[in-house]
């Protein structure tokens, strides 16, 4: 059998740990599909005499993890350190200028600063893989990057967040608030203890705009991603939408507006009201799923574990087959200097149904105020529901016929600092198809 | 730009065609994609003026298609012939001997040759790819052989066949019976003049047989495939399986049994009854769907549509593009000497709840008959509904208590030959976790 490929690791939380079990309990198999061994030879973490459950004896130890890139026994680094910057970035950096290729599971990293990694490894005929940045075990790159290849992709969106999709899901079982969910979560070691990061939809959009790129042949462009998070939501909004037959779901959409020469890139992460006859309304727990429309293939569904050691070690180690088998082809599908520099979609004139829904102060006169801003700003409505009380306030909450998204957002604006508001309204897109 | 790919399209029926169209529509996309242009210079049919509603004057003609593969203008053959042998075998061989690759949607000619095929594309270093023979335009073969490649895969399983699955489903929502739905889906164009290639599950045995072979590092084993229809499903199976919480899905299933050294595969194709609260009970029309479970990565799910010009030529020039960026690695995921040749799994012993049901003569004593074949075989049953006439006969619909197979075949085995009986009785399993 040929040589084996002579693996670094960085970073030994619980997913880097993951590698080694994977690498270790399936080697002879990983050996036959990859035409030779997946070896690791050295590893590196913070701290080397922390317990981690597994035996790093047959592996050499590394201080300085910047440095694994240079090392002669190693042929490719994995990156499991994590953020977007620091020792990440900068064993990221050694190691692709050092010749060799990197496989990481950095969703934060890849988000900033793929595209500079990308076009270093291109010039050093080197891997870039991250199968693992985007929805855990799901091979959601490699399925838009090679299974979609074939064609325009239309539209790609998802449930790119486990967490989240672990409250929602939890929420609409129980009919417990968000914070009272969420408290349960981190005692239970679902959500970490600052829980931002994903409630907030930035770890989905750091997931969404890697897919962009992919599918639209653009430039990554995360700052761009318009990012909405969940905490917002109330036990109320979601059997409000279960009533009007919707789940609610976090989910990342993207897709390109505008004409060949003048594309402009739609990024956007929110809750939305997903009907209950669509696919992704069955995702449940902390399951990811996306879904690539090709202008060919039609709609193509991927979903499985979207975090967790296991399925991150399945996608990091299927990214090390590839190179195993002697795969270089660019991380982003096309040379990044061919990767077009996409504009920010103008959201206004989209259409689009939406749930919007107000706290209000209980006296006469509200609703024929709120329903008079809509009117004035020509939103048509599908159905409304005024729900009793909620503290002092009380939740009026419509489904909008479709229309663009400028009318709501002049609507919301004719309401702005209406002191029969108790806080900001809540817009949440319904998912069309 | 690098060299175009040169490809020789042989077959220009709905899915040949669908190849020119996309290759021509999406040309440009391709060719970044590809790192060089896709290029069909030649093609051949067996009647060269028939009306395809494509324009073929930019290709080249080649009467004899067998000897495509031996013209100098031509890198890879895409056979879209179809039939297990003839001229799409005939073809294939001589394309492979004379070196060139071969990318094929063929399911037939895959699960009774591939090995032959995969062997000698082996010895003259060329690809053979088949995407769009499992599941359309899925990119299940590149998901199994690829996405998971790191994990060994504990079950595959999955609605293998758009036409079945239309029918079911038609059948679900409407309480229509097999074969009137099925006229309407034959008049519809859904499915062929003779359906029995894929209402008797042959078309899904294919498929399976293709994965299972990638899955689990097998020899193909069609001939081994235990394989049943849906010609025997009524309205009211349907109709029981709802009121018990399922829907009825034809699944094609293949899991090892055994231990090293002694593993032996199972493979079944059969209708099953499917919880539905499982993401395949949500797989409705035409769509297909494969779920592999991995011991890494848990369950992934892959949907679309599982036939149709688009998907087909999807996968297909998703093929292309893999080999215009130099892939040539097995067409099984590992060279055809390591695959085992496993035996068919005994099947005895499986420990499933089933659904059986019997039409019975309307007349006393017919329950305690079968009620005490089924005790006397050890069958414990979990629920019995005895429903009204049809036609003569009663129907006796039970589900049982997990057990092993055998035990449901003995009883019936006790009352085969019963004049009770009016037709012979049917068994599906119940889809377990």
């Amino acid at each position: 059998m040929a040589e084996p490929l002579k693996i670094a690791l960085a970073g030994l939380g619980t997913v880097g740990v993951g590698v080694i079990r994977l690498v270790e309990a399936n080697a002879q198999l990983i050996a036959r599909r990859a035409g030779r061994p997946i070896q690791i030879t050295v590893v590196s973490a913070r701290d080397r005499n922390k317990a981690r459950g597994v035996d790093l004896s047959p592996y050499a130890w590394e201080d300085d993890m910047v440095i694994l890139g240079e090392r002669t026994d190693v042929d490719v680094v994995v990156e499991m350190v994590g953020g977007s910057d620091g020792p990440a970035l900068a064993l990221a950096r050694t190691t692709i200028e050092a010749g060799k290729a990197l496989v990481t599971a950095n969703k934060a990293m890849i988000a900033h600063h793929g595209l500079e990694l990308a076009a270093k490894a291109e010039d050093k005929h080197v891997a870039l893989k991250f199968e693992a940045a985007v929805a855990g075990g799901i091979p959601v790159i490699k399925g838009l990057r090679e299974g979609a290849a074939a064609n325009e992709i239309e539209r790609v969106y998802g449930i790119l967040n486990g967490t989240c999709n672990f409250i929602l899901s939890t929420m609409e079982d129980t009919g417990r608030d968000f914070a009272d969910v969420l408290a349960e979560a981190q005692a239970r070691g679902f959500a970490e203890a600052d829980p931002a990061f994903d409630v907030e939809g930035t770890d989905a959009a750091h997931k969404l705009s890697i897919l962009a790129a992919i599918a639209f042949g653009s430039k990554i462009d995360f700052g761009a991603v318009d990012t909405a998070g969940i905490t917002r939501l109330r036990a109320a909004d979601i059997a409000q939408a279960a009533a009007l037959g919707y789940v609610i779901r976090l989910i990342g959409m993207a897709e390109t507006d505008g004409v060949d020469g003048n594309r402009t890139l739609f990024q956007r992460v929110q809750p939305h009201l997903v009907p209950v006859d669509h696919p992704l309304a069955h995702v449940d727990g902390a399951t990811n799923a996306v879904v690539a429309e090709g202008n060919f293939s039609g709609r193509l569904l991927f979903q499985g574990a979207g975090a967790g050691d296991g399925p991150t070690a399945s996608a990091v180690v299927a990214d090390l087959i590839d190179i195993a088998r002697g795969e270089v082809s660019h991380a982003f599908s096309m040379p990044v200097g061919e990767l077009e520099a996409l504009g920010p979609a103008e959201t206004g004139h989209r259409q689009s149904r939406a749930y919007v829904r107000f706290m209000v102060a209980d006296r006469p006169g509200v609703l024929a105020e709120i329903t008079a801003a809509l009117r004035d700003a020509g939103v048509s409505i599908e159905s409304l529901i005024q729900k009793g009380r909620s503290g002092d306030a009380v939740m009026v909450a419509m489904v909008t016929h479709e229309g663009p998204e400028s009318a709501v957002r002049k609507a919301l604006s004719l309401l702005e600092g209406s002191d029969s508001l108790t806080e900001p309204p809540l817009v949440l897109q319904i998912l069309g198809d």
